[in-house]
């Protein structure tokens, strides 16, 4: 493993062959959005390119496609965008692991498990990170490259909500708007941050009335069982972003929200308010992620998860 | 009436003398943010100055309250910030009505009612204006300062998320984070965006319920009527920012908030997420806003001002 700068890593791209693109499965606004910039890219100057992952593109992300997708080739590079750990490229770890070139990530608690590794644990999103790779490359962006960029960005920090949110952050938006005003900036946003189906709308009624709270109101839970889904016609798909509802309560400093994969299989993701890094708190879990944004996956019952989150929660509060 | 520029108006506050500086009421982030920061920059230079207002100052934005206010004084200038029309002072306007002197203001419906205007209604805030105003008057900015612009900036754009952002807001928000690295933009935004009381959520939570789709799921109205507020122990404080809800489920255009201020006497904001101009509708019955996000007061039975709502809204769909 190989620890490289903008510079190199811009480098690789303009000289790489036909690259497969990997992302994360549960995809997001940042790699996908730093998966399909990418593969725009590399097509400019001739190359196949093709983003390669585990769980289907959400329609609400179809905006950012390609009109078109290069027929079937064998690729001269792997690379992965946005992913901190091979278990991430979920179904796709069988074919791909051990076998990635290049990765572009922004997450600190990444695992080196590329052959060069651009990694900026300061990046607000992996799309901020291939912004400066595509400035170093002198690439022409195009309108649906910025729409990419600014997606992952937008999404990674919350619209700019987020402590992850920098100077840069804000710059290289600006500079985004401005080489492409005609883009509606206010409805990805909508799209991403307002809209709701009537069915999420439910579901979030529906965790909103059964939250618990616990730790005198530090700390709140969220159950995303498959039964209270089932109950309310909510499907996975409709799920998405509700990590941040837990911290919504005034005095809240830790959310949980925990959402059953499979019978007993549960997604524990952690959001912090202020101070406690709930990445570390994944970590002890197997898991990872951002200082204040992490996820781990657990098995067991409610009440042994309840209690094993409160316990490790406490500790940190 | 004067329309003057930004560099007018800086010269107008590095010479004028005490002041009383008025702000709407029901007062928001961006006319609270600009008003005690222009009280900032006059008093960096010993004039007294003072911030007036027709209701409190919600607590939520109590962090930007100035440690020490000036004791009673006479004013030598009446300032306005983002005030676009004398009405919008409320119990004041009977006092300082057809008195101001000065008006900084981004609403494109001010209806020019000072001496001297600087109406700039294609920035995000008034307190981007502001952010101009201080730099051509060579102000040295305090943690303050910017948190106040900041603020100002961050709720009347809905966190950088709303078609008022531009690359400009973005710009200045870059170089307020970097001057003033150690604020804490992100709870900040926590406080103004995600942080609700329990009864603010139990507010939504009924609002959401008793949600009225109109004109084919392309119209929302939200009543928060005095009996909905009492039979959910909500207060008056607690529905500030409800305006956005009604455009959250898919499909919608315009999401009308109705708020009883007095029996039959209502509040009514509404905002549109992609074309309809609302401003226009809600000068129909006598108020105005901005294009996307305006209000009106209508008296009457729910039934009549439905009626009359909903038929000037399938008008401009």
């Amino acid at each position: 493993m190989n620890r490289i700068n903008v510079a190199a890593a811009a480098e690789i791209l303009e000289t790489c062959g036909d690259a497969y693109i990997l992302i994360h499965r549960a995809p997001d606004g940042d790699c996908i959005g730093a998966g399909l910039s990418l593969q725009a890219v590399l097509r400019q100057t001739g190359r196949k390119a093709k983003v390669l992952c585990a769980d289907p593109i959400p329609e609400r992300f179809h905006y950012l496609l390609p009109e078109t997708e290069d027929e079937d080739f064998a690729p001269e590079i792997i690379i992965a965008v946005d992913v901190a750990d091979e278990k991430l490229f979920g179904t796709l770890e069988e074919t791909y692991g051990g076998k990635v070139q290049l990765c572009i990530d922004h997450h600190i608690s990444n695992l080196l498990y590329a052959e060069q590794v651009l990694l900026e644990g300061e990046a607000a999103a992996t799309c901020e990170i291939l912004y400066k790779v595509y400035r170093a490359m002198g690439v022409t962006l195009t309108s649906q490259i910025a729409a990419c960029l600014y997606t992952g960005i937008a999404t990674d920090t919350g619209c700019f909500k987020f402590s992850n949110t920098t100077p840069e952050t804000h710059i290289f938006t600006a500079e985004l708007m401005r080489e492409f005003p005609d883009i509606r900036y206010d409805l990805i946003n909508r799209d991403m941050f307002t809209v709701k189906s009537r069915a999420r709308l439910q579901a979030e009624m529906t965790m909103l009335r059964n939250m618990e709270y616990h730790l005198n109101g530090r700390c709140t839970i969220i159950w995303a069982t498959l039964a209270v889904c089932r109950a309310n016609g909510v499907d996975e798909k409709d799920m998405e972003g509700l990590t941040s509802l837990g911290l919504q309560p005034e005095g809240v400093e830790v959310g949980i929200t925990v959402r059953e994969r499979e019978p007993g299989v549960y997604k524990v993701s952690l959001r912090a308010a202020d101070y406690v890094d709930v990445s570390a708190i994944c970590k002890q879990f197997g898991g990872g992620g951002h200082i204040r944004a992490a996820g781990c996956q657990m098995k067991g019952t409610q009440e042994e998860i309840r209690s094993r989150l409160l316990s490790a929660v406490e500790q940190a509060l």
